[in-house]
């Protein structure tokens, strides 16, 4: 046995150009993409949809495996939307066992270079790249995600959106040099002044995941905490742990191969009846957490954490209709992103702003009700065929999903009423297809809240300036994390600007072709605003990762 | 008369050379000030201390005037601790009136390009370094620092570290691409996506000034919000108006000569009876406060406003004395640590901690009591000279000091009683020599808080792992905003590394020479390390800016 002198630097060697790769993107903000998104068996191999299934399967029905203390009792609280049983169990934390095996294993990691740490979480990612098939399974029954979602959000996105946190962070830590000769002129000498600075971290992170997005909106936080020296404690949503979970594993193996403590990333798995995140994030030892999910959960956190609180909660998307050259291209990509995992997704948009008087589309005047038979129609269109229908729409994650549904279902307005779907390949899968209401632009608490899922509101307002002003107003007293305005006239795409500055969102305009708003670009897109009320953070920008850390300064005078 | 089409740009033309400058100096850590500190008449001028005399005693006296809503009133709520009348009135705000107008200049600042707000924070940089004469007057009569404490600290450190916090702001900004076009690989076609990013600020930035350094403390946030585009209400200490009154009227001058609504930046002025700290915090409108006093308010600010909050607060200092090579350079220099502005800074040492069995130094052993003596005799020499004391000393600020060392010196191990000291150019002055007491390591509840001012304890404790312990532990748990080690022994010193990264405390080891602790420069020492509990920010990190403003990005399919 040889002792490694240096745990963590051949591993970054390894990976670096990975990482400067992706510095390089973060500065350019121009395409890039580090883990092949195409789930291609000549990317992946003859063999990974396979392999990915039968390593997935391998895992239903056992105890889940972590090298970390536990109470001795385990847990299965998943069930998979798609309808077939998971029943993984998982080892129930001993919460105060696991914040003392963090803060041990914490003495080794942030002892590490900055290096060694970035070297062992790109190795990790690496890993569980090549997992990426098995992950899609095990979003994919968790969220309920399409497995071709489940694979690239779930897989080689979530790995982008990691390695650009990493690529952040690492940027800021190589900001600060390591030690500096300061000398300030002085009679008859010089002042001569050695000074370090070190890299230290806050203490435990917390990362909080959400239920919809399990790898993809924890990963930024807990890779950019974990390189900058934290140790990191996962609260998994009790519906979808295993994506996180295998997470821990991979990054737990690593951690070991590297020589350090594997407690440097643990899980703490909880039940809906004896929840975790309260307690985890009251406790004096955590110092960053990372928080995706409700609101009011998110503002509790905000309000009465300690620590450093990251969050992403919820916001009501809007679209202002004004006017389009493409209504057929218009229509084909809104129904898209309505229907696209059930509007599952923070970024689905809700409410779509129509003047009563109608739109100008292709150049003649189209009445209101027109357009929204035209949203309706293309909608159908997209869900016509049962494979496809199922391929977009995925399952849904929760009951209360599923109730809110109902729900709406029976209000008035609707216009084309949420479905059952039967997904060829799982007949016990729960499918909606998306509801379309429409409603008056006074009928604000019918549409002026989140209706999480396959819900959307065609408002009718009295023209596109009334439109804009609500769009306004609703970003700023709910949130909104996406923006999408359709207009032919300059005037009114510079008033959109104005709703994108004042309501501190991210704006598309005129999405007709392959783009939909729903999407959002590891290394060139900004993630949430952090600016209104749907999140007090951006991923990935520099105020995400630059307080992670602290700098410690020696100063030792010079002969 | 002609428009400027882009106002403040040809400010920043003009500048731009001192922001590469500090932008250099920031990544290089190394040795540099864009502000002289030398008081010198070759420097500022034959006759610029006659002339900052002159104008500062001019607006004794008098009501001073800012273009800003007011209620009318004014009111005058300083005293000099030099004993001189001042009897400055001001404008008492009406808040309401004052976050309208911040809001609506707010309008045109956020719109302009940051390089313009830069030239226009750049401008007014200069505009002070050439008041910095009267700016040393002010901060002398407010805080009560000696008069070139108070034109070096109050004038160029204040204003470096004005440069620096913008020179972060500047690179945070600069980081973000205006436009790129996206192309992601695609068939037949790439996706073609034009990208806008755009710089947008938080909202209004409250900056809460303190009674010692009125300007050094509240230029980095407040300098920083305005770059990045906020409207910045500076809401000075009732005790230390003037130096934030000057700082408002030139920026507000500067403002006007650009083009720009001067209510960009505002003052709002306080009373004890009738205190704003709070009532502004907790305006929805203002989302960043930046503050500096006490642990009480600023813990009461980190738990209650809304806003991001950057903390300065108090902390309790340490010197772990453990032997030396210098015995008399040592004492030479804890002697003016402890006396310099008596005490009244935040980096001051306050515990010194010494084994019961003495010291090494000078490579024999110094007992216990002779290493009390070599001290007391250090502080007698160094203010034997009363001219050279009243330099050295300055004023005390505050009654509440003032009372506080009349209870210590009535208290048990007092060594060296504070005496009260004539200053030879002002009878009036207020002026109190250092106190120094021996108490013993478990006397905790006398030395393990904040006892502010000319107070010093030496800690008596068992050998210097206790030392070591006892400072690690006070550092955690009130926070540290300075360290110094004395050793000999290279053991000792990495075992005070180990003091530095737990108690997250700047470190300076075997200080004899010319440095003091008490110093922290810009663009290379990192101030407070926003990681224990004397602050939750640092003066300048990339934390400290990189929150300040949001990013909203657009995006446009590109045909």
């Amino acid at each position: 046995m040889t002792t490694t002198l240096a745990p963590g630097a051949d591993l970054f060697d390894r990976h670096r150009e990975t990482l400067e790769n992706a510095r390089a993107a973060i500065r350019s903000r121009a395409y890039y993409s580090a883990y092949p998104e195409s789930a291609s068996p000549k990317v992946y191999g003859e063999t990974a949809h396979a392999d990915g299934k039968a390593a997935f399967e391998a895992r239903l029905g056992k105890p889940f495996a972590l090298q970390q203390p536990s109470s001795g009792e385990t847990v299965a609280t998943e069930r998979s939307p798609y309808g077939i049983a998971l029943d993984v169990r998982y080892p129930v934390a001993d919460i105060d066992a696991l914040i003392a095996a963090a803060q041990r294993a914490m003495e080794g990691w942030a002892a590490a270079s900055y290096d060694a740490r970035t070297g062992v979480a790109l190795e990790a990612l690496k890993r569980l790249n090549a997992m990426s098939f098995e992950m899609a399974n095990a979003v994919m029954h968790t969220s309920g995600q399409a497995y071709l979602m489940g694979f690239q959000a779930g897989g080689p996105h979530a790995q982008d959106r990691a390695l650009e946190a990493i690529a952040y962070a690492y940027d800021e830590m190589a900001r600060v040099p390591e030690r500096v000769l300061w000398e300030k002129p002085g009679k008859p000498e010089p002042l001569r002044i050695e000074k370090t600075y070190r890299v230290v971290p806050r203490g435990i992170a917390l990362t909080i995941g959400c239920s919809t997005f399990p790898t993809w909106n924890a990963y930024p936080g807990l890779f950019a905490s974990l390189v900058t020296g934290n140790a990191v404690i996962v609260k998994p949503h009790p519906l979808a742990v295993l994506p996180l979970a295998i997470t821990v594993e991979v990054l737990q193996s690593v951690l070991r191969d590297a020589g350090f403590d594997p407690c440097v990333v643990t899980l703490a798995v909880d039940t809906p009846e004896r929840p975790l995140a309260k307690v985890l994030a009251q406790r004096p030892e955590v110092a960053i957490v990372d928080y995706t999910g409700s609101t009011a959960f998110g503002d509790w956190l905000e309000q009465n954490a300690g620590a450093l609180v990251y969050t992403e909660k919820a916001g009501v998307n809007s679209v202002v209709i004004d006017s389009t050259a493409d209504l057929t291209g218009m229509m084909r990509n809104l129904a898209m992103s309505i229907s696209l995992y059930s509007g599952q997704m923070c970024t689905t948009p809700q409410n779509l702003f129509v003047p009563a008087g109608g739109i100008t589309a292709n150049g003649e005047k189209l009445p209101f009700d027109e357009v929204v038979g035209a949203l309706v129609k293309a909608v159908d269109g997209l869900l016509g065929d049962p494979a496809r229908a199922a391929g977009v729409l995925g399952a849904i994650a929760t009951d209360a999903t599923l109730r809110r549904v109902e729900e709406e279902n029976a209000k008035p307005g609707v216009v084309r009423r949420s479905e059952a779907v039967q997904n060829p390949d799982f007949p016990n899968a729960r499918v909606r297809s998306p509801l379309i209401a429409v409603v008056d632009a006074n009928d604000r608490e019918r549409y002026d809240r989140e209706a999480f899922g396959p819900i959307a509101f065609v408002v009718r307002t009295a023209d596109t300036d009334e439109s804009l002003r609500l769009a306004t107003d609703e970003s700023k007293r709910k949130g909104a994390i996406t923006a999408i305005v359709h207009s032919t006239d300059p005037a009114v795409l510079e008033k959109a600007q104005r709703w994108a500055r004042d309501g501190k969102v991210n704006l598309a305009a005129n999405l007709t072709g392959g783009l939909l708003v729903n999407q959002s670009a590891a290394f060139s897109d900004y993630h949430v605003s952090g600016g209104n009320p749907s999140g007090n953070a951006s991923l990935t920008d520099a105020a995400f990762v630059a307080n992670r850390f602290r700098i410690i300064e020696t100063r030792t005078p010079v002969a």
